[in-house]
């Protein structure tokens, strides 16, 4: 068996402990003659697991008790439509800051539901610049109506390569972000947040489950009349059991919050990360001769990191020799280009190390 | 490693074969480096087991090019709402046959819809009696209006113990069958069918994915103005790749299909089914006087097969004593109680055999 450095943007690499221990018990979990897959979603086997997903989630990210945890299904793509379908009335409005393409994607898609009399939605500021982003907007910036339902922000960019630093104030309006690229990245003051939702396949497992971490009073303000799958009170209520839920995802995501805490919790991780974000775009500012960076300084994401090579020859050169150093996923999105290097949680420093040499060699060996 | 035999109702038990497969390839797939849920959706690798999945299932029941196979997240329970929202526009009826509980919810599902601009349901007909279904209604009682935009079944019954032997005649309305707990059981004439869904966690693989055999008619006929995620063309336009699917669900799904394939394809499936569901049912017609089995001798289900024993008591037993027999999962559902044998696709006819033993000898040994 041999492992590569996986850079995928998502479905990404998962932290190798992780997958050791599900592998170890796929046939058998516990003593319970039976995977974890085949249990019954109602059986005391695999509520365990399922709650102590959710206990792992809430002491590691300090989730206050005004919040809960939900599981669910369809990825970020489905919350999409379900948050303007549960806390969108028809004749209110919501705020959506558009930083990127997934922000366009949740805004145009709360946008089609006025088919279905949802209310309206609004910009409430775009860094759209020649159809690329490279900054994340000031706080000035944003026209925030202060009798929105809501305000939608994206705390990260996979494609441009941004990320808020420090999230805008939306005063007494309930802040609602997409956090599927870098939930558990960094710490958080979850009060500040009426809901934070993440697609698990970036830092928290495989795909096909969505993590939700959601203030009471919203779950309570959103609608009742709407079928039960997508209305946030009934799956809440239920503790995310009301349907079939994704077990083996959700057990998976319960191996990778396990890794976590055993490897220093939220604190360990966003230090790790931010030495990983030093080396590497520090190489960068280094070699800004050969390697461009996009993004503006303050916007940088520690999660997804593009940069450009002199030429796009150069850029084909660099994906296949980085394969050859055993390192996969770094071409950039079919949409932008050039090279992306996702870092998320289960990339090493020693692994960040690895291409920042690759990238000093290739540099003095290629040039333009 | 010791295995039960495992009766489950699903999520259920997988064949070995699949799961073990599975296991070994668990941290690196092929010689790729990373594991198969760590692959990108876009990358040849998972794209490769997607499209096997996919071809496996038309051999498997030789599905016409009328259709097209089509991969969701959500279970069953999110079709529900999808299908009236795709397929049920304002102004216009749909029949639902109500033979159990999951035909209800279907049925209570779409009716919701109302509120959100999507037309009318009608029940075709009924066979609940004191909360209870005991029968699958005959032909004659459908009350089917012919100007509907579907008809909609539920071809086999979890709790109570039914299924369609022979499917209603829907005329020239598009007839949409919830297959979810006996697809892939037994030989399908995919023609006669406008749409089949299954989720996935009885036959199929792991919960957190559903199958969707739908006509292209059906699916060009659909709303175009809904939220991507639940509009049926989006999702077959992009060989349901639209979004990132749940990329490890499918490859179980696929290492299902494959054993299958490899057992002598539905044919043999549905053979060993007969066989099995000839066992149970003989013994439990030959012991009467012990066990009573409630449904209607023409709508047995070979899937989910339901009994009483004298007493309450005597199922606490039965339940208990089967455990010491290395069964589990037999406990009928909690809205109904008494016993409940899943015999899914994974069952062996030797499991019965050793079901069919016990339950011999416990009557012996247990009078009332």
């Amino acid at each position: 068996m041999s492992r590569v450095i996986n850079f995928n943007a998502g479905p990404a690499g998962l932290p190798l402990p992780a997958l050791e221990r599900a592998r170890d018990e796929f046939i058998e979990f516990g003593k319970s003659g039976m995977s974890i897959m085949e249990h019954s979603h109602r059986g005391k086997d695999y509520e365990a697991v399922h709650n102590e997903a959710i206990a792992l989630l809430k002491e590691l990210l300090a989730i206050p008790d005004t919040h809960e945890v939900l599981f669910m299904q369809g990825g970020a793509h489905l919350q999409f439509c379900t948050i303007p379908m549960n806390f969108l009335p028809p004749g209110k409005s919501a705020d959506y800051v558009i930083t990127g393409n997934w922000a366009n994607v949740a805004y145009s898609e709360a946008k089609k539901l006025a088919a279905l009399g949802i209310g309206k939605v609004n910009v409430a500021a775009t860094t759209e610049v020649d159809k690329k982003f490279t900054r994340i907007p000031k706080q000035s910036e944003l026209k925030l109506d202060p009798n929105a339902t809501y305000v939608h922000t994206t705390s990260n960019n996979t494609i441009f390569g941004t990320q808020f630093q420090t999230f805008p104030d939306t005063g007494k309006v309930p802040h609602i972000c997409d956090m599927s690229s870098d939930f558990l990245s960094r710490k958080l003051d979850i009060s500040k947040f009426a809901m934070i939702y993440a697609g698990a396949q970036k830092n928290i497992g495989p795909s096909g489950v969505v993590v939700c971490i959601m203030s009471k009073a919203l779950i309570a303000s959103g609608r009742k009349d709407l079928p039960k799958t997508l209305t946030y009170s009934v799956v809440a209520e239920n503790n995310s059991l009301f349907n079939t839920p994704p077990t083996f995802a959700i057990y998976m995501v319960r191996n990778v919050l396990d890794w976590m805490k055993k490897s220093g919790g939220i604190a360990q991780i966003q230090k790790w990360n931010e030495e990983k974000g030093a080396l590497l775009y520090g190489t960068l500012d280094r070699m800004a001769d050969y390697y461009k960076a996009p993004v503006e300084k303050e916007s940088r994401s520690l999660m997804n990191i593009v940069f450009r090579l002199p030429n796009e020859g150069l850029e084909e050169k660099f994906v296949a020799d980085a394969k050859k150093a055993n390192m996969v996923g770094i071409k950039g999105h079919r949409s932008v280009g050039g090279i992306r290097i996702s870092a998320y949680n289960a990339v090493s420093v020693a692994d960040i190390k690895h291409l920042c040499g690759f990238m000093e060699k290739f540099a003095a060996e290629n040039k333009a």
